[in-house]
Parts: structure tokens; C-alpha cells; sequence
């Protein structure tokens, strides 16, 4: 047994930012098809919510048990959740009954850093 | 007759941003739908790319005619292009024959405020 607590940090599997900022270089198709996969989703009006829902809750973390009023049932809430989890966005870890989702922090920034120069 | 040089920030048709940062609280049902349709016009390999061309284009702008070598035919590219528009990524001015493009600053600026601070 031991005191010594587990950072969440080291909890997450987050992937590879994958490209550069988009006034550099127009993007190949490979890194195109990777990124595209990112943004579409939060293409979806409910997926975004969550995404929000997950990203603003207490301790940067939330269970399908945390959310509601989102308008959609449970199952729909897991498999939004599931497919930001695909898409490299969330990170997932289990505790007991419930699975619960962060935000995946090295891909966002990369696609925050992608269209920052933009502005 | 004037010497005075039209800055190209004013020929811009740019939107409002949008949304707080997504860790600062849930997006409302309203702000997502409008959110999501801007992530969702970058969620097509093809949309991105296009997108990353007019991005890093020299000038910042391009037109149909300057695109080539993305995989798909001449109207298709005009096409994508008229959907970035729609979702408010691009602005247009025609000149002459053609129409060029160049990033709307300020929306793509929210996006990227948007997902930074979950970095």
C-alpha cells in the first residue's frame, strides 16, 4: 500500500499532435484525413455539448452518470462520448461502475495550434 | 482618384465569434449548433485541405483557378469552397472571372480560443 497518488496526467493515452499551423504549408491528403477526423467530432451540435460538458465539469472529468439534460438518452450520451474517444479527443478510464471521460489535452492544443495563426 | 490603399480586413464579410472558452462552462443547445457547423465544414479531408490552401496561399487568398493537385475536379473544389464560406470560415470578393477566397480571422480566432485553454 502505498500514499502516493497517481497524477491524472499519466492516466490519459493522448496521441500525437499531428500538423502544422495551417498558413505554413497546405496539409498532404494523409495528415488531411487524419486531422478532418478530429474536427468532425465536434461536428455534431450534441457531441460539442458533451465535449463542453466533459472539458467545464469539476476536476476536468465526467461519467455518463454526471450528465443530463443534453437532451438525448443514456446510450446516445455513451456512444457521442465513445466517438470522441475515437477520434483521439477524450480519454477514457474506468472506476467501479463508470467510465470516465477527460479531454485528451496535446490533441486539442494541436488543433487550437493549427488555426491559431489564423486570427 | 485616391492613393488610398483598401486594407484587405476591410473587404472581409466576417461573423461575430461565438462561444466561451469550452472549459469555462457547457455550451447552450443554441451555441453548439452554431459552433458545430464550423467544426463540421473542417471534418472533410478534402474541405480541410482546400481550407489549408487558401490558409497558406501567398497573399492569404486564393482562387479556384489557383487550386490544383487536390484529387477532385474543378467543380467540386468551388463547391467545398462555397461550404466554407457558408459556415463563415472563408470570405469571397470577385475579381473579374474569378472569385478568391481568403480566412475569416475572427471566426476561426473563436474556434482556436475556444479549444486552447484545454491545453
Amino acid at each position: 500500500m502505498s500514499n502516493t497518488k497517481v497524477l491524472p496526467v499519466l492516466e490519459t493515452e493522448d496521441v500525437a499532435p499531428c500538423c502544422p499551423p495551417l498558413t505554413e504549408r497546405p496539409l498532404t491528403a494523409e495528415e488531411a484525413e487524419r486531422t478532418a477526423a478530429m474536427f468532425k467530432a465536434l461536428g455534431d451540435p450534441v457531441r460539442l455539448r458533451l465535449f463542453s460538458l466533459v472539458a467545464s465539469h469539476e476536476g476536468g472529468e465526467a461519467c455518463v452518470c454526471d450528465i443530463s439534460d443534453v437532451g438525448v438518452s443514456q446510450p446516445t450520451v455513451s456512444h457521442h462520448l465513445k466517438k470522441l474517444k475515437e477520434a483521439g479527443l477524450l480519454t477514457s478510464e474506468r472506476r467501479g461502475t463508470w467510465v470516465y471521460y477527460r479531454v485528451a489535452p496535446s490533441v486539442v492544443a494541436a488543433m487550437s495550434a493549427m488555426l491559431a495563426p489564423l486570427s
